[in-house]
């Protein structure tokens, strides 16, 4: 099996930001992962993890970078994990435009030429990355799962479709609705052709449409209203709205003035960190 | 008088991150500058405004993204500016390498040509920025200084050339002693020529040992002990000497593991913050 190769560390809050390449054979590609290790790492004990999942344009290092989130994972004891947002490589298919292709993996597994010989987001999300990390790091089975806009569309429908690998799933601003939204259904239509049946296996509301009652996965998402693509692109309040019907308890908060940026996610990381932690720590 | 012309703003942590351009005067092209403006500005309350100096190759964004300051901040309430390192502009000119001309300004007036005509963001942050930042919010009258690098040289030198303006200094990795330093030594001789007694005006261990038995401002620096520039660079320890020899009573931390990044200013950036925030509010 592959193995996570060290390419940066950088001491942070008492742990490390590190960076890590690895060849990836599922996604048929090499590629880079970013983990904060906190200092708790240094114990004997298996640690909580936390996957984000990033949205349109973005690598493994933008959340790093502009979240702020290693003060409060470095506080309760939390390995973070950030994977970039598709395979990458000048021989892996790619668009011009900034929503399809590199940088845009919408979390799928493609079906579709060119697409379906590399973009196999879900599996590697779901089973590669984390054999990896595990590996890698004294972790604990199960990890929460959060991610922004696309990241936050790979949270929900990842989490849905894995109950049994995860504590909790968290977004920011999600695309809850792809078969309905225009990012989505270019991404699907070139991700996956025109079966609509398998559209529906990454689309977070039709999943809680058919999962919901059978599952108590604890969910929150923060949406900000001053959003540009919160109305365009559909963002969250489809799900909130099936959530509803289904009577099912997902935590939506709605924040005024807020924008689509990650100073929003600055803004309320640390709620979401917590969020997950204490249902991590349900597993020790 | 020119003024402050809004470009952007992103809600965060209850206030906003803004970015500004302006026409200056001093540096005869036109700037851009970041201020997060807390929450409690829309009281009719002046506040804290602390100004942060960034270091080689940084525009006024780099804080911004990475040091997660605005928590804090908004906590606080304090004003914090983050102007760019120099002159900007296709007509200023420049040199190809990282540590002159462009991203490199030094926080001095320059004297030589072909600076001399651009050059001068002493001036610039000292009188004509504080000038725009005063008249566009409600500010207590004096400031405090932080910086990073070559910044922690701006914010000490500036500090101790102006007492009168200032209420506390901080610096992270500060170059202390350019005129025996290679950073300092380049730069100094393009921007100043080859008179040495100009030299240490803008040399914060000479600054400190000229001035410092006139003045108590408080002074705090942090310095990593993995930073690569910490030898090669003298940073930090020179100061502490002459501090010592003074008897003046500068707080300066090292930290084991830290590098010059951006992840060793984000894991101390609160303490700076508090530092400069109880010295500030003295004036209310």
């Amino acid at each position: 099996m592959a193995s996570l190769e060290l390419i940066s560390s950088a001491k942070s809050f008492g742990g490390h930001q590190q960076r890590y390449r690895h060849a990836s054979d599922v996604l048929n590609c090499s590629m880079n992962v970013s983990v904060f290790v906190p200092p708790q790492a240094e114990q004997d004990t298996p640690l909580p993890v936390v996957y984000w999942l990033s949205g349109l344009t973005c690598t493994d290092e933008n959340f790093v970078t502009k979240a702020g989130a290693a003060r409060v994972a470095a506080e309760l004891g939390l390995i973070v994990v950030a994977p970039d947002t598709s395979p990458r490589g000048d021989d892996v298919a790619d668009d011009e435009s900034y929503d399809l292709g590199q940088g845009a993996g919408f979390y799928l597994n493609a079906t579709q030429a060119p697409w379906h010989s590399h973009y196999r987001m879900y599996d590697y999300i779901v089973d590669e990355l984390p054999g990896l990390i595990n590996q890698t790091f004294n972790c604990l089975p199960k990890a929460g799962l959060a991610g922004h806009s696309m990241g936050g569309h790979g949270a929900l429908t990842l989490g849905l479709s894995n109950l049994q690998k995860y504590t909790s799933i968290s977004a920011f601003s999600p695309i809850v609705n792809p078969i309905d939204c225009p990012w989505g259904q270019k991404a699907f239509n070139a991700y996956l052709g025109e079966n609509e049946a398998e559209w529906e296996l990454y689309d977070a509301c039709c999943l809680l449409q058919q999962q919901g009652q059978f599952m108590q996965l604890p969910i929150l998402i923060d949406q900000g209203l001053d959003d540009d693509f919160y109305q365009s692109q559909k963002l969250t309040r489809p799900f909130e709205h099936v959530a509803k019907q289904m009577n099912y308890p997902a935590i939506v908060n709605y924040h005024p003035g807020y924008d689509h940026s990650y100073f929003f996610i600055a803004s309320f990381i640390e709620s979401h960190l917590r969020f997950h932690h204490k249902y991590l720590l349900e597993q020790r």
